[in-house]
């Protein structure tokens, strides 16, 4: 049994949806796992996951109500279904779970890219069905059963894309779930989503996961040194490139053109800027990160992140 | 005056050097003042600062025993001597003060670059003066002289280059100094450490610096929505690219070898996975991303950083 948080939301006195299923026990579907049932935000939850080694461990930790034997089992009677699965998945399990789902359900996803989602979930939706994408965009660089917490998507948006047309009614009740683990919701089209999560998102992943493999292929630097030293900027990378192998891939896979765009554009700007070096053009240089400041400051300000030196005299 | 700061170190019973002064009243030499005043480890500390409104700040904080008004009052008689400021005004800081250095007097410096700092100071050296210069891999996002705190050292590396021939008791009291201040000292050449430091501090900040450039010349996303959705991997980006413009464009202009080389493959790299994305090659991303885990793992392992979900939890 998870014992109940400290009291960083609201325990709800009625539950947002009598039945919850959650398929895929990773990061984030554990953490949903976690919130809903130390928040009361569903009466009955259950999980699946196709590895039967997370299903046991899902059960050791206690996870919701039920840890179900099949995807099948899990969704039946639902009311509020959400996919925790790598994004290349979602329409497979889309497919085996839709004759199971309930007139009514609400179908959603935690997806980082939307509009492939989106594509592959539609065609097998049900009549009746109701289909809500969302996006925590909220992570850190474990996974696995053992990885969430409740208050992981705390001051953290979530990013909802209901493709045109989509039940009212079902969007705020969706919008209740997520702002009941202490959300922020914000709704938006699957394409603009794709657009922001590629700069905001991809990009800094792909860019990451780059340097890290430079830096680890080197000769002339050894890889203990690069460790010893990583605090003069390398590490903030290595945070970033430590996340799930299975789950990026399947992000730049699904997001290949606005990725591929941001990409173009990252690597035009890196041309100047190598070549201000090249030619000693300190002005340049010195412009462009002057002009970088205002935008951390933005960010400080919104409260999606502290001042670094709170964080340091703390620790 | 600064207050004693709690015990992240031992206080000396005995100062390492009777006098020291300070060039340059940024992070890195307030960090300094902090530190050596309040873990004694020099009888009297000295400060100056060419910016007057600084030097006039520096008093107002208490920083030292004194704030000099001018670069030879605060080293004349000084034991060590540290040039905390931007790497490209070391060597002609360095001619200004050489003909006030006491003889057996060190000199050494905080740059982030090795070998032009040594290139450039060396030729004002007065005979019977040491140079041991010095690197604390350590830093925020904050600059100015209200941004130090005496802790910023503490368990971060301090690498020292001294040239070919310098005198052995020199290194032994400037390595324990730094040791004195909570550092890890590390001895190597200038030339090895410009690479070193290439991959782990300088390019990153590069990269850093251009991705956020880069997302605030977009068009289709907003600066707000760049904010707000940071949380992704963005934010990581922005903290550097917030540091101290004067002192990284002289990073860049004085390190520009070892920068060109480690962009170069940096680019090469990138190349590599732009197409693995463009041609949906899902294997080589796979593979990609799951063998820079392991330098994550290291970087923890080596006290450098808290595994991420521990500082989440706390905050």
């Amino acid at each position: 049994m998870t014992a109940p948080s400290e009291s960083f939301a609201p325990r709800r006195e009625e539950p947002v949806f009598a039945r919850l299923a959650i398929i895929g026990i990773g990061l984030i579907g554990s953490s949903i796992a976690h919130a809903a049932r130390d928040l009361n935000l569903a009466g009955r939850i259950l999980l699946y996951d196709r590895d039967e080694a997370v299903r046991r461990r899902a059960r050791e930790l206690g996870l919701g109500h039920d840890v179900a034997d099949s995807a099948t089992d899990a969704v039946r009677d639902a009311d509020h279904v959400i996919l925790c699965v790598p994004v290349g998945a979602c329409g497979e399990v889309a497919a085996e779970i839709a004759p199971s789902l309930k007139p009514g359900a609400i179908l959603s996803d935690v997806g980082s890219v939307k509009n492939a989602v989106v594509e592959a979930v539609l065609p097998h939706l049900p009549d009746g069905v109701h289909f809500v994408p969302a996006h925590p965009v909220a992570g850190t660089e474990n996974s696995g059963p053992d990885a969430g917490f409740p208050s992981l998507f705390l001051n953290r948006w979530c990013i909802l894309t209901p493709p045109e047309g989509t039940d009212e009614t079902a969007i705020a009740r969706t919008r209740r779930l997520w702002e009941g683990m202490a959300a922020i919701v914000e709704i938006m089209s699957a394409q603009h989503h794709d657009m922001v999560l590629a700069i905001t998102s991809h990009l800094p992943h792909l860019i990451a996961y780059n340097i890290v493999g430079t830096a680890e292929d080197l000769a002339a630097v050894t890889q203990s040194e690069v460790m010893k030293f990583s605090a003069g900027g390398f590490r903030d990378f290595t945070r970033i490139a430590a996340s799930d192998p299975t789950m990026w891939r399947d992000v730049f896979l699904h997001n290949k053109d606005a990725v591929l765009e941001m990409l173009g554009r990252f690597s035009e700007d890196l041309a100047l800027l190598t070549r201000a070096i090249r030619y000693g053009d300190g002005e340049t240089l010195h412009r462009h990160f002057t002009r970088t400041r205002a935008i951390r400051r933005g960010i400080v300000a919104l409260g999606q992140e502290k001042p670094e030196t709170e964080k340091l005299r703390k620790s």
